[in-house]
């Protein structure tokens, strides 16, 4: 068993990389959204910084450019005390033609102790992990269509936060699934939490059958995916990904799936709405709920830096 | 009287944004320079720094790109020991179709503390500071043509140091003021600091009458500008911003317009001469002018450092 | 004499800029090389940071851009605890017209206390160096095809700690040599520091004949340039700064000059294999010697930290 180890734990079973929470065990998830908890605090405070990871290097390696993502990563290491160095991948020796290990292992030689990976390649942190120096801690910030741990670790961060736990739970997810890294994070995070039921909801070119492989309740009429839902995370209609032929049109979804007060009256009264931004207003989400009293949409930015400074502090203390 | 509390002040009467310097009292713009003379010293320090700012997040959201502006604010506020995120709004998620409210509401949850705005378009600072979280504080970095407060207030402080004072002062700012923030927020600092003659000095198309509504003595020709003035504000030919249309040609401006010494001799033998930067030599300014021991070109961004640093510590120690 | 003085030194003889190796005396060399020692430790220790630059600021003035190099710099001088402010000179108002000089002045204002500069006119950090301010200290990052006195350094400090010392040995530079401002570093360094030979070797289009001037033994022949060497460094072949003219094509160069365990093998058995990277594997470099029991590549990196951290901190202890 030990010789199939997950990759993101060591060989007391805890973490030193978070590549994505597939396979990571509910003790796991829960100490880094208990950890949060702690950091929450933190962000509130007057002088926002704790010396956790003082005098340590932090890369935010961004293969892909995605601003605001970035800038969540910086700030929570900032406020660890690190020193946090941006790299324009882009625009670096990559394009010299050099290849993605050798840029790691360059890197890793000027004694990095923790690089934040995005890339446009399914299994880049992956591979980096693998290959990287064991002083090393990487974090996946969201690689391909695979993962993106850190927003299905603050989507569960506030699930907890305004409903208590997970184990009643019916949790819909509402558009474009297939494409979305975000929902493949959260289903993996609420099975493994044990919600009772995790709907995916969407149009059939956008939510494929296969997901009940996942234990997943596959929903392609609108209505009945939100019947009854405790929480309803809409997602970005990611256009810049799809081609045409996916999709009649925006409009055509909006209607459809789109989330208005009227779908949302179907789901409990207390049901809460969330979205990873940024938000399309009037595509997948209509701006009364965006803007409505169940919508939690901006706590969910406020719980990601918690979450972000729980994990590197977490993986920064465990070795390899 | 207090329903149209100028957004800058709290009820208090006390700086909590700097949108503008139109409408602020002199109360608290002779607040300001008297703080930055205090921030003078710890510049010239062998360790340049204080640690009022210790744990805040500032943000520069530089919407239109300026380098120099955005580093003099990068180490203003790291000089206070703040954590500073230079956010790269142009390429981030603006680009992605959000709105400027939205990003802004997303920022404000990661619990920003100051918001350094640069944009395009005029009043886009005043919109923020209007919708922005309470606990977060607006400076606006130059808005369209509407202000550049800290411009005006580094020029200000720097008349004060070589002047001493306002009230016997004729200060004449000469060149392109039509598209001028900077020009607007000298005005309007000059008029509220008691300067006993301010002139607008240009060609027709460059200096519009209606500044006469300012209080503004407008003068279209160069010698009855410089006359006898204490101050001469040279400001640069924004040649990026203009139509062909309004001006003949930049050798046609220089020859009329462009500060010689020959043109300086017009003035007080000990006037001082500023100019916002970077400087055209040879167009608004010749060399042996903005090289010349008149010239207080170089103190003026010594100053612009101190100066920044006051208004942010200020701002951040008032509540909204 | 003295009105010839090296601009790099004061008056006491004393390092205050460092813009190429080329007539810095040995004291200086191994002061750099002793004090890179010391630091080498603090980039092994858990917190990564000593306090010798607090309150400083250094600019990063990169007119050419060069994520990695910037990044050494980054990390060397955030790890001395100074203020780092990365400027996109490409971007900024140099872009506006604005001088070098004027650029400089500028920030000279804002009390810089040191300039890291990259440009891609040999000359420029001089020059820089010649015109700022007398409390602002200049490194040269790369100048054109004239020094990189930085990465000079680190390969001395690289062979030093494999070798021990410099006055037996034989060091081989194989490569694009004419236009590698690393070779002349090196060759000068080398040269001073005493070791017994130093040989060019590559193609005649490569490796100039009054190379011999510099006391260099020129190698046309690839076994001849290998034999009995200690001490290889192979240089990344420059394909963007070439014509086609210059050289047949990257293949024939391979064949002929790039490193191979076959090739190696006619070197000392305790060779060590240099590169200042990014590697071009198969062209200048065989994978299997890139990463095999003889490279040093990654060390030099690492090295590299500390000798930068050195150079900082040993310049702005010295008056200019």
């Amino acid at each position: 068993m030990l010789s199939r180890r997950h990759p993101q734990l060591n060989r007391h079973g805890e973490l030193v990389h978070l590549l994505g929470i597939e396979g990571l065990p509910r003790a796991v998830l829960t100490q880094i959204l208990d950890t949060a908890s702690t950091f929450l605090s933190v962000n509130e405070r007057d002088v926002k910084k704790v010396p956790l990871l003082r005098g340590k290097s932090v890369f935010n390696l961004f293969f892909e450019n995605s601003t605001r993502t970035r800038t969540t990563f910086e700030i929570a290491a900032k406020r660890l005390s690190a020193d946090v160095l941006n790299l324009d991948i882009a625009r670096s020796s990559t394009a010299k033609g050099e290849s993605l290990l050798d840029t790691i292992a360059n890197l890793s030689a000027m004694h990095a102790d923790m690089f934040v990976v995005r890339h446009a390649e399914s299994g880049a942190p992956f591979l980096i992990a693998q290959h990287c120096a064991p002083h090393v801690h990487v974090i996946n910030a969201g690689d391909g269509r695979h993962a993106h741990p850190t927003q299905g670790l603050l989507d569960m961060y506030t699930i907890r936060h305004y409903k208590g736990g997970f184990s009643n739970l019916t949790v819909a997810i509402v558009g474009d699934i297939v494409h979305s890294r975000v929902a493949r994070s959260d289903i993996h995070a609420l099975t493994t939490l044990g919600a009772a039921e995790v709907r995916a909801v969407g149009p059939k070119t956008l939510v494929p059958a296969d997901l009940r492989e996942m234990g997943v309740r596959v929903c392609h009429d609108m209505a009945e995916g939100m019947r009854d839902a405790d929480v309803i995370i809409t997602l970005r209609l990611q256009n810049e990904r799809m081609s045409g032929a996916m999709l009649p049109s925006a409009a055509e979804f909006a209607m459809n799936y789109g989330l208005t007060p009227e779908k949302l009256a179907l789901a409990k009264p207390d049901a809460i709405v969330m979205h990873p931004g940024p938000i399309n207003r009037g595509v997948e989400i209509d701006s009364r709920v965006a803007d409505g009293t169940q919508s939690v949409i901006l706590p969910q930015v406020t719980f990601g830096i918690a979450v972000r400074m729980a994990v590197m502090s977490i993986i920064a203390g465990n070795e390899a």
